[in-house]
């Protein structure tokens, strides 16, 4: 099966980097993982500058981005400022979020839910005017770090209120990595059913190690989008051992295993990956920048003794 | 569903360890793994003492284990001079391993596959006498450093011949952690009609970041039994990132969450890897030991608004 995938490493994943990256090193990272393969990133987000400093360069990436024509952009669009900010740039697809638990969404976009979703609507006029696609996006929509549990019937309402202003894909965000399997297998059946017409991509954290089960729930239950980010990069740099998001070499690597197609060259995003590793000064995430791609052969002449 | 675990740190997980562990350490490893409710342990392995230095303590571990009633204990008895090290010492179980692939089988047994099965005769007529189980293990089931992909076929043969020899569990060792979930459906699917009379028990290592995904896989197949090892020890201290099995508390948390019980203690289980990670002097790989169990709330007032 063809599997649809969206890079997000230079938006989600350094949105709360420590480690300074320079515009022309975002630029490099869009350009590297588009030559291993991926056609659609997620490049910026066009939130205020002063709450994420380290996006505060979102035109400057959009413009500098190589070889648009091959590719497909999008990026965050959070208000009308963000909107009115991203309108000169010929983005392909603004997206726009809210979190599916009230209190994530009063800390994250200062209103309620519902309220957030209305205050969507001019984004999503000034998005037709233009002719770019809107997407809507859903975080905290397996659990929220404030309220935990958020029930299923409630992001099919929050789906449904954004399918209701036109989006026709709605991005599913496990904000903090809190997703599991059959989770996973009941929401998609239960948002399938509610929307038929909507696609809906899974975008998925490894904060507890599950992001690869979530994937498999996934694509057993219909879903043939994930977004991930080059690296594995997002988690907080100072929790040793806490992830960001599902990286894209485990990915791809996952699923090219089980049979799927993704259009990506594993090989050219580990040299990404790599290189990435060596603009943030330390050992990313991903399992497969310490790892070797399976079937990679040892000599037996150099094996220890010892049974696993 | 109720799930078997058996917790493997103090064998598969340190005998590759270049920290030094004491005795009395592994003894205490046990002994905070079993208070977190976890019952079978594959405690050690009667190998060579020059082949594994690490375990040359093998009997005085078996001899240390407190409250060991309470307790299945096994040990990996490759020989029959690990045999007549192990007879006095009243263990529940010896484990007699194979690899499927014949290269690994030459560097790891010294012997052919089948030939490896052969010399197994004697050990097993010793735990006969002795009233001891005799349990099968198969390593590089799922894949080989050497030789790469091992056929499915191959691993059905090598099970009917230890099947053949009287086990009536065998274990399925990923030992290099290249299994991905898929390959978990169709092993298991040919082995239950192989020998429907035999229990498989499936020991997955994480080095890919797939060993949650197999377990999902293997679930689904009908597998219940799983061994995993606290702190997820077990890879090579010399590669950073490298993980070796699927760690006891990344399992036991994926297991609760999918609505299976496992017996064991999660907090408790967090606390032993976190007192392992002490006596290793590292991080160890255990995702929940460097986040939180799912359902964990953060106060909304220590947010830093940026979206996910």
């Amino acid at each position: 099966m063809r599997v649809a995938l969206t890079e997000v490493a230079s938006r989600d994943g350094l949105q709360n980097e420590a480690h300074p990256v320079s515009t022309e090193q975002k630029i490099e990272l869009i350009d590297r993982v588009a030559r291993a393969g991926i056609r659609r990133f997620e490049v910026t987000s066009f939130v205020s500058p002063r709450a994420v400093p380290a996006l505060s360069d979102a035109e400057d990436v959009v413009r500098g981005v190589r070889d648009r024509d091959r590719l497909v952009l999008e990026a965050l669009v959070p208000n009308l400022r963000g909107a009115e900010r991203a309108a000169p740039l010929g983005l392909d697809a603004w997206v726009c979020f809210v979190s599916a638990s009230e209190t994530h969404s009063l800390a994250n976009s200062n209103a309620p839910t519902y309220e957030a979703i209305e205050r969507l609507r001019p984004v999503i006029g000034l998005a037709d005017q233009l002719g770019i696609e809107a997407i809507g996006s859903i975080a905290t929509a397996f659990g929220c770090p404030f309220e935990g549990d958020v029930p299923i019937g409630r992001v099919v309402d929050v789906a449904h209120r954004q399918a209701d202003l036109g989006f026709r894909t709605i991005k599913l965000g496990d904000t903090i990595g809190s997703a599991h399997p059959s989770q996973v297998t009941r929401m998609l059946a239960a948002l399938n059913q509610a929307l038929p017409q909507v696609e809906f991509v899974l975008h998925l954290h490894d904060t507890r190690g599950m992001s690869l089960a979530n994937v498999l729930a996934g694509l057993a239950a219909g879903g043939t989008a994930f977004e991930s980010s080059l690296g594995g990069v997002g988690g907080c740099p100072f929790a040793p051992g806490a992830t960001g998001n599902v990286s894209t070499e485990d990915l791809v690597h996952f699923l090219h295993l089980e049979g799927h197609e993704t259009g990506a060259d594993l090989a050219a995003l580990i040299e990404a990956g790599r290189w990435l590793e060596t603009v943030l000064g330390r050992p990313l995430p991903a399992r497969l920048l310490h790892s070797s791609p399976v079937g990679t052969l040892v000599d037996p002449t150099t094996m220890k003794r010892a049974v696993g």
